[in-house]
């Protein structure tokens, strides 16, 4: 028997992650480096052609390591493939215009979405591919093993032990795929203290760190889960009802995830007024995936919420958190742990429901938040938004949708889309094309950039009522009860009087007198707070709103 | 507005561990418990009709705490609420013979499950699911949030910080659930040391660790990964060759999982020898998500495998996976990292294909393990044995098997069920009915136990040749194609073989003429390695078979 290594050696990461740390102690007290050589230290850590991750979460992001990156010298750092979950700041791209990266793999481009396709169209950036989230960071562990992690962290020690406060995100996650892979694992702080006992806690150990450096100022957060109650209008709380009565109720769904907006925050808002008139109050809605939205407080208030578990935080909701263990999540410390990561793993498998609001559906119920030239790219929402199939327990909501005889039979999660069938300016939801087909093609992307594929979607909810997709026994029915609540669109104006009866006698279909809802109670009255103040007064003013929602 | 708080407080849990914590305490130096006070201690911590999370993983059992609980005092602890994903010893079902516990949530239950399905019969335990292991997790963070962990290290120090060694598995997965919601964290390890210097890395903070107790003995641990190639068969070889060139050659799949098994195990010692004569080193199956499988030992040695994340370690491979660095997911220690709930994301969202093979299979491919009374459970399969349906990322392999048109169109995971068409004693794999479905039916399961369900099947391999089932247009394809290579099992006597003719034209079969596998080479001498001692020979000695597999 022959055989034996072929390899030049089997530690070439080690010995290569030895020499770096080592190069970059040099700017360095310990594993501390000096904040005012924090470009020495990324020029000497960082080599030609490394992949990058670059934290670049949803929420939070490493920007005192983005901006300094962004301003090393193109001379001596080039090539790099750079691994953004979230890009979202300028210096993202820039990195790219300056010819430090080439190659960008991510998951979300929202603000940035626009440059991007523009560069990709111009050749300045190519584009990996686009991700969800939670897909990103398993390539991490497969075929893009980062070399070195720039991260993020609200206090460190000197030996490297992390506190992340209440945006832990996906700190961990992007940690462990450096730590335990000879990468180096590079982390700015808010603040660095001198000893563990000064943490709040340790969220990850310092054994896992390489070097950590104070940031110039507090890391970049954005509150991207506040809706204003002010802005929610009557439409969405005759919805939000027909979503209750037509859906929640219908369904006792137990345990459930919210996708962000105002549709589903009217529901929020709903729990401890409508839906408690209904006697739902501690049968439906108790277990919660979800950031801590703020126009979740009253339901949580009212005693509605058994527990939250969160992909992250949301800015301002920190005290109010903290001074509710019993529901979300939290640390020794008391404060808010998140872990997307795993908020995602429950979400997929442990909730009967997912529910979240879409800017563009077709005929046959994919959707799309893709709406014009931007490559926004995937977040989250399509690791909730599909029937898991991978999942084996039974709740009573998912055996309710059950399907299929003998071995075939098997349950089904509601995957819920909410909608108005027009949205401002007369631009119709329901298309019979998504704008998201021809973005794909000029993109080159290899499929087009589908957010919920309709054949995992179960429910559709309009202000015309709701559509039982799952109950279809066929593509015709599918369309026609889709068509049935899609009011004047393209798609709409294809539903006929009769099938339409035909299939609110066969339970496909049902406009809210069929619910039980009484449109005339659909007022602002109905909002369990109507404005960001009603927010605050309900916490017991421990809720904190940023600058931007505040008026008062 | 009215509202407020209706509960008696927002911080019950927090209360109720600080009390317990101050009475466990009693038993423990600081943090950690004295070991003849250990029953003790679990009276004072637990209390009746506790949600306890015990550990229980797929590989290492925490069986001093498991122990000494089974052998608490049922009046003091009674009517607990266990989650454990492994039931595979014999104390954890006393605990419900005498009365400890009364309800069970899991995964897995090999050892014990003739056992588990006589005492749900006679009423003894009481199951509330089983589960896939993420899924058992996932609930940790929604609806079944455990009061009490009980969890395994190899290493601990006396502020609770921990090392896992190579068997992380669930562990940080548990203590987050605990640590994090005001659940309580017990620990025990094989050594407990004075400082975290004396660690040799730490894979969980101590900041989330509640006490820790020098266990009697190592924890348990099984080679549950280990296959003999001595075992390994003409048939396995064959398959094993048909499934390289009608699989992996034709589909270029990179990135995989291999589920355990003999079928899986001839494909990994063909690697080296036939795979590489085909010309298919470097191009086919690099990265890889699996344990560290001695059989993969060859292939690693002859350079065809660039990386190896895993969902727990191996008992004996310790010292080779320590060794190749490059390859393993190690810490800073040099020695394995794995984390299950990492690895099966990685399983679902970032590999090409998931290959595993199958006790029966119907004619609809839907599969299970489950062929007799026993209640086994799901383990780890149906998480990468399913078509992840929120994936959105491309791979060369994935397109080749893209669908639909328009919106409707994307790619697809390859799931290959292997299967010989006779099991030992002529008992077909191929059936009319699985017995899972009467299985679930007399063990009050809402559903039956299906490991694989047949629609998210891609291909089938028999020795026999390929079902292309992905390609069928109708059932009726399916179900011919599948009878093609069933042999002459009740389903495989179904085939009509002008029809078998027609399915090979449109290549939806292929048998091994057509793939050019020349079923002459088919013997044991194009095994890289024929034993256990060829294995330690390829590792260069690193690799130290467990007792049971040795004869030397």
């Amino acid at each position: 028997m022959t055989g034996g290594p072929t390899n030049a050696g089997w530690d070439v990461r080690r010995r290569a992650k030895f020499e770096r740390v080592r190069a970059g102690s040099a700017n360095a007290d310990g594993k501390v480096i000096r904040p005012a050589e924090l470009k020495d230290a990324l020029h000497a850590v960082i080599r030609p052609g490394d992949r990058v991750a670059l934290e670049g979460d949803n929420q939070k992001q490493a920007d005192f390591l983005s901006r300094t990156l962004a301003d090393c010298d193109p001379a001596r750092l080039h090539d790099l493939h750079m691994l953004i979950s979230s890009v979202s700041r300028p210096e993202h791209l820039d990195l790219f215009e300056r010819g430090i990266a080439t190659t960008l793999d991510l998951a979300y481009a929202g603000p940035q979405s626009v440059r991007i396709a523009q560069m990709v169209e111009d050749g300045s950036v190519r584009i990996g591919a686009i991700h969800t989230y939670v897909e990103l960071y398993a390539r991490m562990f497969t075929d893009l093993a980062p070399d070195v992690v720039l991260l993020c962290a609200t206090r460190a020690d000197r030996d490297g032990n992390l506190y992340t406060g209440p945006n832990t995100e996906d700190t961990p996650t992007i940690a462990e795929a450096a730590a335990f892979h000879d990468g180096i694992v590079i982390v700015q702080a808010d603040e660095v203290v001198d000893r563990v006992e000064d943490l709040p806690r340790v969220d990850i150990p310092g054994d896992w760190v390489d070097f950590v450096v104070a940031a110039d100022r507090p890391f970049a957060l954005e509150p991207l889960f506040t809706r204003d109650p002010r802005q929610i209008g009557e439409v969405e709380i005759l919805k939000a009802m027909i979503a209750i009565r037509g859906v929640y109720e219908r369904h006792r769904v137990v345990s459930l995830n919210h996708g962000v907006g105002f549709d589903t925050a009217a529901i929020e808002l709903l729990l401890p007024t409508y839906a408690e008139s209904l006697g739902l109050k501690g049968v439906i809605a108790r277990h919660w995936i979800l950031n801590p939205h703020p126009t979740l407080i009253p339901a949580i208030e009212s005693g509605w919420v058994a527990s939250i578990h969160s992909f992250g935080g949301e800015a301002g909701m920190e005290r109010y958190t903290a001074a509710r263990p019993d529901v979300f999540f939290t640390g020794r410390d008391g404060s808010l742990r998140s872990n997307r990561v795993l908020a995602q793993l429950a979400g997929q498998y442990a909730i009967d429901m997912f529910i979240g609001s879409s800017l563009q559906i077709d005929r046959d119920a994919n959707s799309s938040t893709v709406t014009d030239g931007r490559l926004s790219g995937f977040g989250g929402a399509p690791n909730m938004g599909h029937d898991p199939r991978g999942r084996r327990h039974a709740s009573a909501a998912w055996l309710q949708l059950a399907h299929g005889t003998g071995a075939d039979r098997r349950g089904r999660k509601l995957v819920v889309q909410m909608a108005q069938t027009f949205r401002s300016a007369g631009v119709p939801t329901f298309v019979e094309t998504l704008d998201a087909v021809e973005v794909g093609q000029q993109a080159g992307m290899p499929l087009p950039p589908v957010m919920i594929y309709g054949d995992d979607v179960s429910h559709v909810v309009t202000e015309e009522g709701v559509a039982y997709l799952y109950k279809a026994h066929s593509l015709a029915d599918r369309r026609a009860a889709l068509a049935a609540i899609a009011g004047v669109t393209p798609v709409g104006r294809k539903a006929d009087t009769a099938r339409t009866e035909s299939l609110r006698r066969d339970g496909l279909v049902a406009f809210p007198e069929d619910l039980g809802v009484e449109t005339r109670l659909a007022t602002r009255s109905l909002l369990a707070a109507r404005s960001i103040d009603d927010l605050v007064a309900w916490s017991g003013g421990l809720y904190d709103p940023p600058a931007k929602f505040r008026d008062w």
